[in-house]
């Protein structure tokens, strides 16, 4: 997975610092993760081909999540395209947008969908054959989902060298992927562990803004490899965060540890710090692998 | 007039480029025009007052027009806005708007107005003691307004030290600044043009994007100091323009010479040219005064 961190900033978009978008790449996949105004020119800016976004999903309807998605709507029509667009986000998205589209007087030239998401508990809202996407139920002050994006495990890959040693037949290769015995002519059974590699081990990206410290995701995030968890204020604003149901950055590394991830990202600073370094500080007091998202860092894992 | 150019290119914000939105400022009041998505950035990065915006004028509901509003008006609640907002705009500005902050439960904590445009002849939209702004009727694809800004003719200026010399009483200078003759207590009549200096001239701006090339605005226009014109394309696009509603260079400043304006600013660039110069060039042909507008160009007049 590859994921680039378009604006990371809470509240407003400024001179140096955008609000949330992400994009993520898994397999060829590009998914779009919020939408703040000014993603489209973070997208050009970060050299990330537009066109390849087939999927956005909005967490939630602040404005600092998705004000740049009816530009980017927009955008595509002028671009020519004509691939589907798909929009995942809280009940209200499709009004909001078609209602904009109508009164321009330009709907798009592509067909454009839109899932509206109501439901309280974790579901799956994309499948295919690499890749599945849950909601992760966040609490904040309007409903709000984070996102589970999780590899699919593929089949095991074969061992050519000896599978052609014992002169198997090409017709049973899939079987052996998926893990199957073969039974050889001469009667003997060989063993799907001899004829296979492990696959390749699967990742799990979890992007959870806004909310506030909530232990019922736990159990959704369990031990993934990246969690995006958001940071909004330090402990000395900790009441702050309490109010407007943002984390502070030890809740975010508290989170973390209790769901046992391998390497949690922080982001959705308030920018009334001079700095975003005292919160990995203060974040390291309670979970060790924890690193600063900033708009343009690129991760992959 | 300072006149601030945030944003004069067509269709999309790009990396370089912004989209249509300027900032007029006469005699401390401060005028937006349009707002483009990122306006707000342009705002912060041009160092302009946000808090001094109380006036916003939208030409037409086209995202590279508009798209900006609504995290300006966030923004404005965000930053702890108090002063009334009054946006002028077509019918359709204030349902866009409310339904945004009615699902991001967003309400700002300033008084917001609408005032919705529908009129297709001129009329006034704004009046106070220095500056009075009405509509231009344009034509493009969906209801458009362009806007004509006027600072209002001042009273006339005193001639201190020959109203002294005469002895008039500070009472009367009112009167005087009014235009009136004054009797002197001798019954000498002492005429006006004695007594005073003409005011300063007053400058009008007008501001038309996105149109067609329509001379029913010529009389609306006539003599301006200052006109800013869409020109979209050039010469070799003038198919395009004429299908799509939008104006060539020369057309711009064919309406420039018509209307015997002063001085002619170009932009709403269509981006697929190498360089801007050549809308100028072209515009030459037809009109002398005209120069390029650019984001974060300034022109004070």
């Amino acid at each position: 997975m590859k994921l680039t961190i378009l604006g990371c900033y809470a509240a407003t978009p400024r001179t140096f610092t955008n609000p949330t978008a992400q994009v993520l790449e898994i397999k060829n996949r590009l998914f779009l993760i919020d939408c703040g105004e000014g993603t489209q020119v973070q997208l050009r800016k970060n050299k990330i081909k537009f066109s390849k976004i087939n999927h956005v999903f909005i967490s939630h309807l602040h404005g600092d999540h998705f004000f740049g998605l009816i530009g980017l709507i927009s955008t595509f029509s002028l671009l020519g395209r004509t691939t589907d667009l798909h929009v995942h986000g809280p009940k209200g998205i499709k009004e909001i947008s078609l209602l904009q589209l109508k009164l321009s007087n330009s709907y798009t030239n592509y067909n454009l969908y839109f899932h509206e998401l109501e439901s309280l508990e974790s579901e799956i809202i994309f499948e295919d054959d690499k890749v599945i996407v849950k909601t992760i139920p966040l609490q904040h002050r309007v409903y709000t989902n984070g996102f589970l994006f999780e590899e699919k495990i593929e089949s095991r890959k074969l061992n050519l060298s000896i599978v052609e040693r014992y002169g198997i037949e090409k017709c049973y290769y899939q079987n052996i992927k998926n893990g199957k015995d073969i039974t050889l002519d001469s009667g003997e059974v060989v063993s799907n562990d001899k004829l296979t590699f492990d696959p390749d081990p699967t990742m799990q990206y979890a992007f959870c803004s806004d909310t506030r410290y909530n232990e019922a995701i736990l159990p959704i995030i369990e031990g993934v490899d990246v969690l995006y968890h958001e940071a909004t204020f330090l402990e000395s604003e900790k009441a702050l965060a309490q109010k407007t149901m943002h984390s502070t950055a030890i809740e975010a590394a508290t989170i973390a540890k209790k769901a046992n991830v391998k390497k949690l990202i922080l982001g959705h600073y308030s920018t009334r710090y001079e700095s975003i370094d005292l919160f990995q500080k203060e974040a390291k007091t309670v979970f060790d692998n924890v690193v600063l998202g900033d708009d343009g860092k690129q991760f992959e894992f």
